[in-house]
């Protein structure tokens, strides 16, 4: 194992929980030599180098790890790059980043033979890339799908169980730190999106942009949809989906009313929780915390480690010979709550299976495909509406 | 990736699991070549070269691979020290042979510089040994605690879920390939035992012998006890448990009244669930299928795609600076079914919490220390009695 000093960019919740579980390992093999933020002269009561200049870590020579925990997408986007142009190894946790821009990264690794890890980006504390990277990493696997975000989770957590009110619960969520500095990145399910693309990669070998996926959150969710998922004996949950059938594949961020028989039904509060399915394994699941400075710091300590022992991904399933297409042309059930016609109309329901109507509002539960989904993506997310699929089983 | 063309020894459960996955992923790269078993009589329906002597798979020069799946642990022994000595690498499924020799088959790793694989040892399907070796790898680990053995719960859960007498459950596990040849080995924690050594040598760096760790398991359970957990609204389960207090480090395997509010209050079946606690990032849950062939022969394939891509354990932790030291000196509160006065004064309880007395059988609540449980293994196994511990929560 080699010995690390690290220059770390940005002190956030997870800069700060990285910082604390560096303090309590205290190892002799990894030291935070410098710590770039934005603003230098607040107090933060910690023993560390700061600096507000980026170069002041890229030409420190003793330097050999960054360590990258930003908020910024563009700026985390940046420093990672040139880490790896300037043949400095480099583990981030930004999963906007790494969801627009994981091809040229990979590409960046391989030309500059240095590696970029980032297991924290993805589910906090479950080492789900690491696991799909190294143990599932044959063509046994079919889907993977899961509870990705924590804040989110949380909200309907207490929404569901607490009869709290969807603004208190995002507040709450907030000031238990879980929530992304803009919320909206949570419950609409771009969080979400980054990250089962970061997944898909591993999983499957294939990259689809964010704008080719759909992708909607619990905004518009209300009573009525709670009293729906109850009378069903369900719960809404926010869930990231990709799923390989044959040669396609499909991918989706959408709330989902979960039956009390799925283990993800049982994933609360900020917990993620992920189920890999293959075949003769059946399914495995994997859960633990997603959320939090203190779970996802030692995410990416562990990533730390990982470079010390130079560790780093092989893209095994990008290489083989017949990767799967990535198709919308998938039809699922899906329970529907509107106001308009016009609203029902724009869906093209294939099949209605039950219908609702009264003064206040309406709903459908009926057949619908992804690809008529993402066409009204906007409206969806816009409209006086929610749309939640609705498995059989 | 190198092609790998396979000596396999053993077609039983695993062995055919192993067969019909590779058959399912049609590999290029990966071959069986020849297979080893007592029988070569026997009709498998099965296209493949088959042979009685293992020096066919030894003196073959193209076979590259080891896998050993039989249920002899000492042929499992002889084969692989033959199989690193030969410097072939090899992968076992044999948790009793590793549960004795690991240390020995440590060194013989090392000295022929030859790997041994056995993720497919622990739990089936889930991948807890690679995870602690390669994610759990720093000192924020506390605990790993679970349900390791898919027999013994399946029987728990026929039990306790349907009613279902000891006998015929045990008949229903192994008409369905989950016990092994000799039930006594799942039944009274055996198996579970070596796993959690194998887990323990990962996860803590040092190795304790079967002889020195507290193991009991379900055959001497009655209705009696059944009642008990039920009107505490507990369920019994079989559990594994390591766990580190400062600098010392406590193991057993013993039945576990759990509470509604565990995750593995939830593992049914044949399915194992490991609970992987440490500071920062808290519990994480793993679960899938941990017996039947087909689970465990994808286990084996991740094994073997790792031996193509020159994976090897590195056994972080056993280089740790400072170890753990095993003790059994620490006291838990059990619940003690019990039939004579004498049998009670065995266990030296320090503090009586619950007691019960009727004419049929008495029980006990109180707390003992592992010590004094170990001192009385044989008793406790043998006699008209049954210990489960009873933790607070």
């Amino acid at each position: 194992m080699k010995t690390l000093n690290i220059g770390l960019f940005g002190f956030g919740n997870v800069g700060r929980g990285l910082y604390d579980v560096l303090q309590r390992i205290d190892s002799d093999n990894v030291h935070i030599k410098r710590i770039c933020v934005r603003d230098i002269a607040k107090e933060r009561g910690v023993k560390a180098e700061f600096t507000a200049d980026p170069n002041d870590i890229f030409e420190d020579k003793d330097i050999n790890l960054i360590v990258e925990v930003i908020d910024d997408a563009d700026a985390a986007y940046d420093i990672v790059k040139r880490a790896l142009k300037n043949r400095i190894p480099v583990v981030s946790g930004n999963k906007k980043m790494l969801g627009y821009h994981i091809v040229e990264l990979i590409d960046l690794q391989e030309q500059y033979n240095t590696p970029l890890l980032y297991d924290a980006s993805a589910c906090g504390s479950i080492p789900v890339i690491r696991n799909l990277e190294e143990y599932y990493d044959n063509d046994l696997l079919c889907s993977v799908k899961g509870i990705l975000n924590g804040s989110s989770n949380f909200i309907l957590s207490k929404i569901f169980n607490e009869h709290m009110s969807y603004k208190d619960a995002l507040k709450l969520a907030q000031d238990l730190g879980f929530a992304e500095s803009n919320p909206t990145l949570d419950i609409d399910g771009w969080d979400s999106l980054f990250k089962l693309i970061i997944i898909t990669v591993h999983a499957f070998g294939i990259y689809v942009a964010p704008d080719q996926i759909f992708t909607y959150g619990i905004s518009t969710m209300n009573d009525s949809d709670i009293r729906f998922a109850r009378e069903k004996d369900r719960r809404i949950k926010l869930v990231a989906h990709v799923e390989k059938f044959d040669d396609r594949l499909i991918m989706c961020v959408i709330p989902q009313l979960i039956s009390r028989n799925k283990y993800i039904y049982s994933v609360e509060d900020e917990f993620n929780g992920v189920v890999i399915k293959g075949l003769f394994y059946d399914k495995q699941f994997m859960f633990g915390r997603g959320a939090g400075g203190h779970p996802t710091g030692s995410a990416v300590l562990s990533d730390i480690t990982a470079c010390a022992y130079n560790y780093r991904y092989e893209y095994k399933k990008r290489n083989d010979s017949v990767l799967p297409i990535y198709t919308t042309d998938h039809t699922f059930r899906v329970y529907f709550r509107y106001k308009t016609a016009e609203q029902r109309n724009l869906l093209h329901f294939s099949k209605v299976r039950e219908q609702y109507s009264s003064e206040e509002y309406n709903y459908v539960v009926g057949d619908v495909t992804i690809a008529n989904l993402k066409a009204h993506q906007e409206e969806l997310r816009t409209a006086d509406c929610f749309v939640a699929a609705y498995p059989f089983d």
